[in-house]
Parts: structure tokens; C-alpha cells; sequence
């Protein structure tokens, strides 16, 4: 009988990722258990099956997974008025307590007390049954699907990286990186207003979905290159200079060409972190033609506006996924994304689906 | 004839200043003559001397010194109409062209067409005699002194930094750095509602001028000290986070303690540059505790509030002012500041008196 | 026996208004019971006790009275951390959901659930305990005076008033009435680095008080003369045009003096309303010299920065405090606001003194 | 022969408006002659020709008309380089003085010194040659046509206003007048990341025209519904509160509406005046809903965007042109905007064609 049935991806260790049988838990009063219809995989999750760690945090216990989401309201908690049975919702993995200086001053993605604010059990989606606090879940409307719920996550990134940056009309922008979720900020920046946006990447078929999707310029560079030369190619594509650029690899070359591409009295942001926990950078640009240097963390109220975009069809998410797997196939998908074997963009698992 | 006499200070090369006898210039349409009463010494100006260039700016031609100045109008050009002769003004020593983008904004600290706009001839002001736009040329109020009128050029760059900086109300405000741009930030942060101060610099009598002067708290710190220790210094002093950490030193080890002892979501301005043309930085603070990096480039209109200030009283610059000279006496002015010996903070140069 | 007692002040209709003895409540789980030490009565409370209503809101059933309160920590409920017995706080009267769009964005006075936030019963403190919210509570340090504790509902006003009208470095500002608003908010203004500050008010000894706690100028008007009359006064006397006006009166007179006397782009606060449900605006100022008309409603997690201000000195509130009553003779307290006999600003009631 | 006809559009008085030759300008140093080849008719005309005056705004002598306009440089002053003859340009009515405080801050539609600012002499373009400072004209690149660049001038007041209502990402907008400013702004509400625009407009027709430029939602409101029934008719088609409402109309009824409609924290901007000098307005929704009231009064230093605009195809402005008249038909134009026979939107008249 199905409702016994609570397969779970479970990570060991490297590349170690089993499925196991865990008991469906009951929801506490503000609580709603969920059946988990969709998981995007993120750049986050990959690391800790390829490397074991992301970052300073290390796979030393067993650890879920997963934390794009979207599922069906299955039961909720007692005191839950919000949400009902056979609710379709987005997941929004985490919120800060609601108590503190940033959560009151809407930063709650940098709440110091995260830890014990309201959570989605970031990393624990890839599961039949899941079980979070009501606060998470995000009701779709019917004619937003539930692959659109689980890619709110995405674009509540995009969303957070564009006010950063101070996207807005008018805005010149380069991103690097044409990954999930250079791709999607690109979709964002449009959506804010921005009058062109140039892409790098060294992976052209990214490039090719870049065009497709709607980004002015594309420009394919090499790790190789100096940050001279991707400069240069930058500015003979756009022909200026763009007034934010939005780095989502976040190395040494990037940023350099970041600090040194900017118009002057322009925003860098910074989104990916290389892996390296100092960067040399170039001084100078910043102080004397005061480029600014930002860094986008997570984000902080951004799934209602991802949904209002969504739908009312400002931006289409669909061609992003390449990709579908069942929650049998976890391991298949993941080597997906690590191999790029088929060029895939973003890979979804459906934990319910037969 | 004294108006015969246009004594003026040119610099040659390192250490190599000399006085010379210059025309008296006739003023433009939109122009006045000044005779230059008061002249800061910059540590701008003191680069020059003691090293032959400022940055990449090399003492290639015979150069005049002294952006700092308060003079009283001689004779005005025909089409001025707001200032007459005998009155007393502080000197704005550039202004944008008025008509770019960045001018247009109010950033005209960016021009990009700044060498043809409305000039004060920065560094020329060690002179008796001295020509500039009549747009440059704040009238001083009776109350307000010729010494402090010189000395808005420093408050200027100050109200700029803490712009930048978002100082305000309730801001805690690490200052690195106790020479005349920290002194003058402090006041300044103290003006726009900071709620506490905490300075830091090698030298002791620094801070406690700082003291003296309003800070709340101060670390003596040496360059051989870790940022680690001299993070630990500042927290245990202060009892908490700075909300905004200003770098008036500019070095590596200094941007690594503005870096790690700033609040999340916090801001780092740059004002001082230590020399280095790129300089290795805790990317991962950026990142994830969304630590803000801005730089602080001159200022940009900002002499009329600077003016308000001294003429309402709120700031009082006048403890700053520790040695005064002649303009015969120039190269001993220089010699206090290179050497340090009487404890200066800021040394003036008198052109006219005798 | 003292515990037994908890004498409580209950208004039934216009000016009768009774003590009563109600039942010590329990504090629940995230509760605290404190013993109420002062109480500073708000113009909402009188206008509840002399008009039997404030605006819409009616006395139409026996009501409390009383929110700016500070007492001590006499009970606390069993998940509470972060208060023990015997703590003095400040309590904020009401705090938002935390869950809606406002409150997660740092507008949780604009909160569309604020009937089911974290209360601390607004208007129930007159009395000797009291049980609120563990969030509602700001432990006050050792330095900070209890009377200052209850001050900080005002000064969290002053502050938000100060925030909502871009009060900041160089403002030039009117405030139009010299009641405890007005004065507490001429206070912060200072605070947040306004130059000038100017205050009307038709009766003189208030006038003076506000001399005596720091405003630049002070002009008497009266409730009959024109906008037009008022409005050269304050020119005349300030020289200049303010940048900022704060109402705290809301009359039309007052709304047209600082729609006309504001600058060119200037902001207009309206802090107290007048009673009329509509007023009658100079709509061309608003339009062709673009004076942005803002009102000010209560205050958003602004406590913390009161009782930084008065931890840290920065304001100082006593000087506020003219009358002091006890719980018994609260009636007495009310008429001395009523009648202003004896020239009171800020009249204090203290439930457990004896 | 042509370069002897300066055929101008003067206006007498009432619908006395007459065609009479002037000499052609010369342009001095740092101007242009312009042979103009389009100018559009604003509401500001008609009010001339129909009513004799603009607000306070009389025509007491002789006026020319006409500041939407675009032409090709015929003639460059001797320090003019950025301009040569041929050059296609849109024109800028008028440019602040560049001095004070509004200029150099970047409101320099404020400037108090505007009647001596940088003109196009607003108001006479209706000619055939016609000079102004070369600082007013704005090159167009090959693929922009001479009516978008006419129509610069409107879509320079359209991102003024989005600017002054802060229409961002996500903003549910209000717009009350579908005439050209009214539409204008939809379409730059859009491009500034407008989630959904509603409108209304009595007139049929043109709701067709928003509808088909774009609008999601329209209503039908008649002058003498009340604010009530035209608010339950914008909240029952629209299904929640905008966010921002800009009012093209400017009279009590759509003034209340907007102070009643708009989402508590919302904005309020006006555009339209509608000709009294003073309005009743629902203050307590200002005070206690706390929403903002602003006027927005021409633009600044919008030019440069609003030809990024069209240059890079955001908005299209061509479906807004409905009626093209020859200079010698200036008259029957006018008639065509005050009868409104043939449904006009924009009316353009082309100065030199044949």
C-alpha cells in the first residue's frame, strides 16, 4: 500500500546515494504533510554527491536531499487554516525566525538564528513524503504546473540577484555563467526591466539556450583567457559598458573581469563562489571608479513575487528543463548533471511518478 | 608692489620645491582672481613631494601644489554676478562638466569628461595670486573662519564617504585609519547619527586626538598585528559588530579586518588606497554574509552642506589644526607632515601673510 | 496580601472611568507576567476619556487604558529564554504577524493581520500586572531608567516620523506642534542629523520647552491666522525653506501651511490627524513643485533603536517628564492633560507605587 | 526659395492662431539651426488654443506652440562637435541651468533657475527652422524613425512618472486617463517590470487602444459615478489592490479613488492637474494606510533612456500615432485633438513637408 511507502534518497558519502525506506512522519499542528511531486536538482546538491562537501560543509552523516520542490497537500496540522488537502504548492526551502533585527527588516536570509527559524529540512525533499511548516508552502494556482511550483526556488534566486544588483530599467548587464542559474537571472533581468544582457559562458550549446531564451549577446570565453581579452571581447559585442554585472562562477577571472568591465559607479554581484575563500581583485576599480562589490545569498521574501511572474507568464521557466527522472533513477540523474552527457539544463526527479 | 607679487610653490621632483614668481592671471567672463589666504596640505600633495608621484600620477613636468584653499575675491570677471570683490570663499577644487550622465546625476565625481569642466586647477592653490571659476567659489558666511572655509574641501570628502556608507541614524562605525580624512569622517558620522565610533591606528596620539574629539572608542593597532587579532580587538572594545566599516588605509591587512569585523549585510567603504593595485580579500564574507564593498572617490556637491555644517556648528574643525606656515616656509610645512615630528594633523600654509 | 491585588483602571464611557480589581493572569508558554512600574498617557488614551471615542473607535464596551509602559519581569512562561524574573522592560504595545507580505518586509505596522500579531494588549497597561507576548518585551540595561523605558513607545514614533520623512544629514525641518510628539520627534530629528529645526505651536510654554530641549527656532501661531500668514512667519524666521515638514496637528490649516512652506521637492509628514476624514489640499504644490505627501503610522521594530539612543545618550527624554501620578489618582492624571493646568508635556502614572 | 520660409505657427488668443513667416535664426556658438520635421500636439497646446491660458499661464502677446518635437541639423554653432549638419534629432524642450542645487543633484526639472537654463525655446517648434542649444538635441541612431523621435518627449514624462511612483518588477498599476500620457506610461510601466496595468477611461475607444497596446485590464468609469462604485469596479475586475496608481486626470473623484484603492504602503502619483487649485482629499486613508501622494512634473535628464527605449525596441510608440498634418493644416490638427472626430490619439504635424 502506497501510503507505507516513503522511499528516500539518502547520501552517505561520495557518489554514495541510497534509497531507503524512512516512516511517513505526522504533521505538528502548523504543519502540512506533503507528497512530493517534483525535485530540481541544484549546483548545491551535486557538489555534496561528487564532492562529499559544499564548501566548509561536509557529508559526515547521512543527508537528504533536495530542496527545489512542489508537491500535494496530503494532511495538514490541526491549527492550519491556510491550506487544505489536494493543495498543489511550492516549497520555499527555509525562513528565518520572524524575531530577529534581519527577519523584522526583511533580510531573513541572513537571520542568525536560521537554524531554528521555519524550515522546509532544506535537503530532505528527495522523498515521497515530506512533512514541513505550512509558513513554506506556496499555493499554486491551476494554471501554474507543479514544474513551475518546484522552479520557484530558482527564480526567488534570480529575483534576490536582480535587487541586488539594482536591475531596473535601463540596466546594461552581463552575467557570467549560462548555467540554471545564470540562465534564469538573465530571464529575470528582462523581467526587470533591463535593456540588454550579455552572456559568457564557455559552454556554447549554453550560449545557444541563452540566445533562445531571450539574451541579447552571448560571448563564449576559456578559462584560459585573460581577463584582458574576455574584457575586450565583452565590450566589441555590447559596444559599452555594462552599468551590473552578475557573476555566477565567481573566480579570480571572473571577478577580475567583473571589477574591470563595469561601468563606472556600476554593481558587481556576486553569486557563485568559486570554491577559493580569497580572491585577489583589483583594488583600483573599486575605489577610484567606485564599482560596487555585492554578494547575493540565498533570498528573503521572493516566493510570491516568483509566482506572481510566473503566473502572470512574465517569464516562462519551461525551457529550462531538459531532463525528467523517477526517484528510482536519483543516482542516473545526478550523473546527468555531472557528465553534461545530453546537455541538460535543469533535471527534475519525481518522487511519486511509476 | 605686493600685486606685483605672485610667489608660488612648484615642484620639480622629489623634494624639489621650489618658489617662484608667476604673472598674476586675469580672470575669464565667469571667472574671479583670488588672493589665496589659507592652503591644507593634502596627503595627496605630500605623495608628490616625498615620492615624485601619486599612484600612477608622476611628477613629470614642473607642478603646482594645494587643493585645500580659502581665498578672498580680488577682481571679478564681467559676466559674474554672485560673488564681488573682498568677499571670502572656500574653493571647490574641480567640477564635473555639467552636462554628461554622471553630472546630470549627481555624481559628477565620475565625469567622464572631467579635465573640461569647471576647474579650480587642483593643485595650484600654493600660489598668492590664483584664478578659478566662479561656480567653484563658495562665499563664507562672516562666522564662518578663512581657516575653516580651506578646510571644506577635507569635510567634503568626508559627507561623501559617509553617503557611501549609508551612515545614519543608529549606525556603529569602525574607522581604520586616525589622519585628517579619519578625524573629519568621524565628526562627520557623529553629524549623520552614528551612534558609535570606534577608531583605529598605529599611533597613539591619533587616537587620542580622536578621543578628544568624539570618538567613543579606540584600538592602537600595528601593522604586524593578524586581522584575526586585531578583528578580535576591535569586537572586544566595541562589544558588538560595526554596521559600517570605513578604510582610510587601504592595505591588505586593513581590508581583511573591514571584511571580517562588519555586521552581515553590512557595508565596507574604501577612501584611503595603500598602494597596491589589486589586493587579496575574503571573497567568501562577500558572498554569503553580503558584505558590501564600495569605494569613495573624491565627492560630488557636496561643499554646500559642508559649509551648513561649520556655519550651524555641528561640526567644529578647528581642534584639527596643529601647525601653520608661510608660504616661504613651505618645504618646512612639507617636513612636518613627512616627518611627524610635533605631532601634526593638519598643517596649513599661509600665501599672504607675512 | 500584594499579589492579590491587581487594581486596574476601566474606562465605561465619557470620563468615567473606574479601578477595579481583576484577576493576576498566567502568562502562557512564550508569555511573561510583569508588574507594571509607569505608564505615560498617550493623547489616544485622553481622547478615549474626554470624548468617549479616538476617531472611529468608540467606547462601547469597558476598555483599558495605557501603552507606553515599561515594568518588571514578575512570572515567566515556560519556553521563554530570554527574560528572567526580576528584568525591567519596555514593552512595544503590539508587534505585527510576522507572517503576511508587511511584516516580512519590515512594515508590520501596515500589518493586515496585526488583530492576530504578538499584543501586548494595547491600551490595557494601567494596571499593576500584566501579562504580554516575551517578544514584546526590551530589556532595559542598568543605566537606562524605567521612566525612559516607557519612553520608548514615543520615541519609537519620533523615530519612524524621522525615517518616513527622509530625515536625515542637512535637513531643515518644521514640525508643527509642540506637544509630546512633536518635541520627541524634534529631538530625533537632531538625532538623525537634521541642521535646523524649527517648531510652531500656538501655546508659548511649550514653545519654550522646545527652545530649552535644542529646536534652532521657535514661532507662535495661532489657530486663526492663514496659511498664508503662518507661512511668512516661518520663513522669515527660519530664512529659508524647510526640507522637510512634520505635522503632528493634521488640521487643514496645517496641511495647507506645510504643503506651501515645504522646498521644491521637499516631503510632507502627517503624523497627527486632525479628526476631519477629509481635507482640503493645495493640489498644484504637490503637482508642479513635487511635495510628496507621506503619513506616519505607528512605528515598525523600532525599539531597539530607542533604547539605543537612550542607552548611548544620544537623546535625552527626561526633561519630557513633568507630572507624576499614582495608579489611584489616574482620574487626577487625565485632567491635568485635559486642562494643561500646571503646564504638563508629559504626565506619567505609576501602578504599583504606593 | 525654401531657406527664406520660416513659415511659424503663432497663437493670438482663443483659436486665434495664425501662420506668419519669421527670419530664420542663426545659431550662436554652442547651437544648432534645426529644420524641423515633426512636432506633436500635447494637451499644454490645446489648453492655449482652446482656453487662452494654461492654468495661470495666460497668452497675453503672441506664443508660439509645440515641443514634441524632432529635426534634421541644418546648421552647427562654431564649439558645437558633437552635432553635424544632417544629423537626425530628438529635442529636449528645455535643460536646467546646470548650477544649482536641483541641477546638480539630477532634478533639474526643479531648477529654480529653469527660465535661464539650456532652452529649445519650449513651446515654439511649430516652424520651419528653428535654433536651440545643442546640449537639447539628441542624436537618433539610423533605425530610430523622426516620430519616435518626437515622441521622445512623452515617453520622457512616462519614465519620469514611473521613476517618481517607483513602478518596479512586480507593481500592480492603476493608470486613470487613456489619452497619450495615460498610455504612454502603460507601456513604461511594462518596461519597468509592471506584473499588471488596469485602466480607466470614460471613453471607449480609447480603453481599445490600451487594451490592444497592452493593458491587462480596463474599466469604463463615467464623471458622475462615485469614488466608491469606480473603486469596487477597478477591485472586482483587477482582483486585488494596485500597488501604485497614477492619476492622468487629476480631479477630486479620480484623486479620491486613488487615496481609496491603493494597497495600504502604496503610491499615489499625479500627473494630470485638473484645474482647481485645491482638492479635498481622504486624508485619513494618507495617515493611517500610509500612502504616498507625489507629483511629477515634467522629467529629468530622461532623454538618453527614453531613446534607449526605442532604440533597443522595448516600447513601440508608432501605434499612438492616428493623425499627420502639414504645417499650413496646424489649425484643422487642433481641432482634430479638441473634437475628437476620428478617434485621434497622438496628432502630428510635419513643419516642413510639402
Amino acid at each position: 500500500m502506497q501510503t507505507e511507502d516513503n522511499l528516500t534518497a539518502v547520501l552517505y558519502g561520495i557518489r554514495d546515494l541510497r534509497l531507503e525506506q524512512r516512516p511517513i512522519p505526522e504533521p505538528k499542528d502548523d504543519e502540512v504533510l506533503l507528497k512530493i511531486d517534483v525535485v530540481g536538482i541544484c549546483g548545491s546538491d551535486t557538489h555534496f554527491v561528487q564532492d562529499g562537501h559544499l564548501g566548509p560543509l561536509a557529508v559526515d552523516k547521512p543527508m537528504g536531499l533536495g530542496h527545489e520542490a512542489a508537491g500535494t497537500v496530503w494532511k495538514v496540522g490541526k491549527s492550519v487554516t491556510t491550506l487544505k488537502k489536494g493543495d498543489r504548492v511550492g516549497i520555499e526551502p527555509g525562513i528565518g525566525c520572524g524575531k530577529c533585527q534581519y527577519c523584522r527588516k526583511g533580510r531573513g536570509n541572513l537571520c542568525i538564528h536560521r537554524s531554528i527559524g521555519k524550515k522546509a529540512h532544506s535537503g530532505e525533499c528527495l522523498t515521497r513524503y515530506f512533512v514541513c511548516s505550512s509558513d513554506c508552502c506556496f499555493k499554486l494556482p491551476d494554471h501554474v504546473t507543479i514544474e513551475e511550483g518546484a522552479l520557484l526556488e530558482l527564480l526567488s534566486v534570480a529575483i534576490y540577484v536582480c535587487k541586488r544588483g539594482n536591475v531596473r530599467f535601463g540596466s546594461i548587464v552581463l552575467i557570467q555563467g549560462a548555467g540554471p542559474v545564470g540562465l534564469t537571472t538573465m530571464l529575470m533581468c528582462k523581467a526587470f526591466g533591463a535593456s540588454q544582457v550579455i552572456m559568457t559562458d564557455p559552454i556554447q550549446h549554453r550560449l545557444d539556450k541563452a540566445k533562445e531564451m531571450g539574451a541579447d549577446f552571448t560571448v563564449q570565453v576559456h578559462p584560459k583567457n585573460s581577463a584582458e581579452d574576455i574584457t575586450k571581447g565583452i565590450l566589441s559585442t555590447l559596444g559599452r559598458y555594462p552599468t551590473v554585472t552578475i557573476d555566477c562562477v565567481g573566480i579570480e577571472l571572473t571577478i577580475a573581469v567583473a571589477v574591470k568591465v563595469t561601468i563606472s559607479g556600476g554593481v558587481v554581484v556576486l553569486v557563485g563562489l568559486g570554491g577559493t575563500p580569497t580572491v585577489n581583485i583589483p583594488i583600483a576599480d573599486i575605489g577610484l571608479r567606485e564599482i560596487d562589490i555585492r554578494g547575493s545569498c540565498h533570498y528573503s521574501n521572493e516566493y510570491s513575487a516568483a509566482l506572481e511572474m510566473v503566473a502572470t507568464g512574465k517569464v516562462d521557466v519551461k525551457p529550462f528543463i531538459t531532463h525528467r527522472y523517477k526517484l528510482e533513477d536519483t543516482l542516473k540523474a545526478f550523473n546527468t548533471v555531472i557528465t553534461l552527457e545530453g546537455n541538460p539544463i535543469k533535471v527534475l526527479i519525481y518522487p511519486n511518478s511509476q
